[in-house]
């Protein structure tokens, strides 16, 4: 039987993949498909890893980054910060393990979750230059040493070397060295370009960036660390079924009233009750003892219930002040507005939406916008065309505002526009993380900064215009004074002086504007 | 000390995330974004199963889709296959184990390879529904019948019931059930789309869907299986020094010699002789031994090796000849051009490019073309605009060949545009499997082939250009024949009557038109 030979062939070939092994054959997915965004991918994980632990911490950052290069082709990367260190037994896991971390089940406002970035810049070290990542870190007592490489077909770390050493000035942090293929560049999608974007939306950060063509520093702007983001439980209306019955099978309260109130945010005595009298369940009942019917009716149960939205203090959103500051200094633009929108929710997770725009001097006139997008506070360099934010933009109609563009573009102008996406949890597209996906909530929330943002900008414009525009009429009506006077003194036997030094009274009023322009307005 | 404190709290809070875990909270990630998708998501992945299955099998697929609403929110989805079925003991994991599969390691041309695919619907479903998935198959023995979940946090199946039913019939295949939160459309990303541009690739294939709104049938329309595609070994070019030594260590050869000759493909006893040469390496070495210094030697040298191209016959193409009928039958287009490249190779992968274009009939004339994407007779239907097919569509001049084009657009006209890419392993840039990563090489050979398809279409625009000139031009004289004859009349004292017939003489044999038309075609 020819099917039966060919099914228990093909059942010989199935095996198990590492994730490990999966990530090495797919390293595109976390941002290493080519020779530029692979360096660049490399730095982002190691500062965005700093920029965490020193915000966990409260500790102002100051990070220092080399990126050198050793032949044509390698670099050597080293990202080194001030930040609280990884206790020894961890280093191996927190560097050398695929989805291995801490953030990945906390609901709570950070750059890194998914376990995934700073593996990916170890695993791409070896595989393109064979050699093991050190790991240099302390927590203030002993400094560790380690040579880490990652065993890919089991997703174990494996410790090349490990080294103790004395301490006496008690440094803590994490330095971390290693060398990659990769290829530096300075222009858009670049290190320095992430770095100045950073430093934009993390003021209270120190960078040094020593390159390949010297160094540069980004100054610490504000002194104080931001509120650090609280950690939150999961929001009823954004569990699904399954999550729920897992929850309901692995909780430790012992009764649905417990389970109710304790796992979940907003949900009080009252509501836990009510929730229980729709679902037809009792209060006392042992979670771990529904059926699926009964789990079935609890869970839309806890749709129908009114509730609190989820509480916000798990953001930590720029703020209008620093967007605008942050664009003024980077932009040079003469105008600068910014809108934080009021946090909202998608699929249960709180999120906050914040935009600014900058506009005019010294940024070019007849090109489309410039967008800089960032997600919880991480600068998103790659795959602007199909994220959540551009989309929106988009489709958001700049006309209204008093700038020009086409279907389907960014408006064209002296613009540059922020859009800040913050989350306890980022839906990126890919592992990657460097766009958002289209969940409809997000898309509506950025449309509505935007506009916000919009109408703030076209109160300037229409200002800016309305006095250019009276300039101009001024202008204009005065190069034929003489002319109008001479006609206006044959049509009433006035005298010419009189008569234009009554028009010249006139136009010192602004007499001779007003009307036209708000219909001008109207058309542009 | 407080950040001892810090770093000791982070570590109690660092554990492992199952892969399964991972990707329950990054649905999106396997195309569970929003209803719609997800419903197209179940239905594509059970699909692309079967079509490999009976590949493999070399069966004629027959395969049966049902998806019947059960509430407002929810679906039934039923896929039946008449392929060579599961065996009894892979059943569990082949569809309740992430990152489990037989395709993975193999290089050869395939729908799937990743060991997401199918698994992501089991979890979509009890994610959303709470209830398992029935799999019901037979290699052609005993009847099985799994209902199936996912123990998330380990990421192991969890086998709900298990019957084992007479197969008096010889039955072979899978049928596989499940329920699903969706909604169901007939719009551009739909399931019937879907469907039809998998008919338009797999002409062999016979699809019967039982939709919301009716059945639809795509009859087969050849009835020969295309010839099955080899697996083959990887070529040395395409290897990394990280994978190298990771094969060296794991090789079961014994010598350099063997380990060169046996491991990968187009290296003879030649060509491992020069590069161990070149490497200052024993032929007789063992593999195990190399050190990491001569392990890089060795890279250096099988890059510097001048070798053959890896072998094509891994690749199945659909043929240019399929491209032609296909969408001829699809289209309803007056003219349609097709281009199968020669095989190149990305990252040591051997790939193919081809490309079709359909050109005028019914399509709509002032809209930009529209595109189909496949990958390994895979449609896309996601993530347009951040594919590399996309791009390097909108990169190509079509201008040259005759159609309107703006900057950054595909072309305006009545144009369908496919592309097909072919590989042993498709670079996609999610595991949703929507959009190609844009490595350079793809890029360039996607262009070629369009610039092969633009150049053979631009000759049949130029004719039928010329035709339409030459007629408008033939209409326009006519019409001052006799204004013109009355003119010749009085200027050379010849009959007007002679005068029009030798006009008309001189249009008929098409001595009007010719000179300005060859002009006329630069221009546009």
């Amino acid at each position: 039987m020819v099917e039966e030979s060919i099914a228990e062939k093909m059942a010989k070939d199935m095996k198990e993949v590492s994730v490990a092994e999966f990530f090495e054959k797919n390293r595109h997915l976390l941002g290493y498909e080519n020779p530029t965004r692979a360096l660049l991918t490399v730095v982002k994980e190691a500062v965005d890893n700093s920029l965490d632990a020193c915000g966990e911490a409260g500790i102002l950052p100051e990070i220092k980054v080399v990126v050198k290069p050793t032949n044509a082709e390698r670099f050597k990367v080293i990202v080194e910060d001030n930040g609280p260190g990884v206790i020894e037994s961890k280093v191996p896991y927190a560097f050398g393990k695929f989805l291995y971390g801490s953030k990945f089940h906390r609901l709570r406002q950070s750059r890194g979750v998914q376990g995934l970035g700073i593996h990916g810049a170890v695993l791409y070290s070896q595989l393109t230059t064979g050699k093991p990542t050190k790991i240099t870190t302390s927590i203030g007592k002993d400094i560790h040493v380690f040579e880490l490489m990652i065993d890919v077909t089991k997703n174990e770390p494996i410790i090349v070397s490990h080294k103790t050493e004395r301490n006496p000035s008690k440094w803590h942090g994490v330095k971390i060295e290693m060398e990659v293929e990769g290829k530096y560049v300075e222009r858009a999608q670049s290190i320095p370009e992430y770095l100045k974007q950073t430093a934009i939306a993390n003021p209270y950060a120190k960078i040094i960036f020593d390159g390949p063509n010297g160094k540069v520093e980004f100054e610490r702007v504000i002194k104080e660390m931001p509120k650090q983001p609280k950690e939150i439980k999961p929001h009823p209306y954004g569990v699904e079924i399954g999550l729920l019955r897992r929850m309901l099978s692995t909780t430790k309260t012992k009764t649905l009233l417990q389970f109710l109130t304790s796992e979940f945010s907003r949900v009080g005595r009252g509501s836990a009750e009510q929730i229980c009298r729709l679902a037809k369940l009792e209060l006392n009942k042992k979670p771990q003892q529904l059926s699926h019917e009964e789990s079935e009716r609890l869970h839309k149960a806890m749709q129908l219930v009114k509730l609190k939205a989820p509480p916000t203090d798990c953001l930590s959103p720029l703020g209008e002040k620093l967007i605008v500051e942050g664009l003024k200094k980077e932009t040079g633009a003469e105008y600068v507005v910014a809108v934080t929108r009021a946090p909202s929710v998608y699929r249960g997770n709180p999120f906050q939406i914040e935009a600014g725009i900058a506009y005019g001097g010294n940024l070019p006139q007849d090109q489309p916008a410039q967008l800089l997008r960032f997600a919880n506070k991480v600068p998103l360099l790659y795959h602007q065309s199909d994220c959540a934010l551009t989309e929106a933009a988009i489709e958001t109609d700049f006309r209204r505002y008093g700038l020009s563009q086409s279907q389907g573009q960014l408006p064209v102008g002296p613009l540059v526009i922020l859009i800040h996406f913050a989350s306890v949890w980022v839906p990126f597209t890919s592992e990657g993380k460097q766009a958002i996906a289209k969940y409809p909530e997000v898309m509506k929330e950025v449309k509505l900064a935007l506009q916000d943002a919009g109408r703030k900008l076209a109160s300037y414009i229409r200002q800016i215009r309305k006095t250019r525009e009276a300039q101009l009429r001024k202008e204009l009506f005065e190069k034929y004074i003489p002319e109008l006077a001479e006609d206006l003194e044959k049509l009433t036997n006035e005298q010419k002086q009189k008569i234009i030094e009554a028009l010249e009274r006139m136009i010192k009023k602004g007499g001779v504007s007003g009307k036209e322009e708000s219909g001008s307005e109207k058309k542009s």
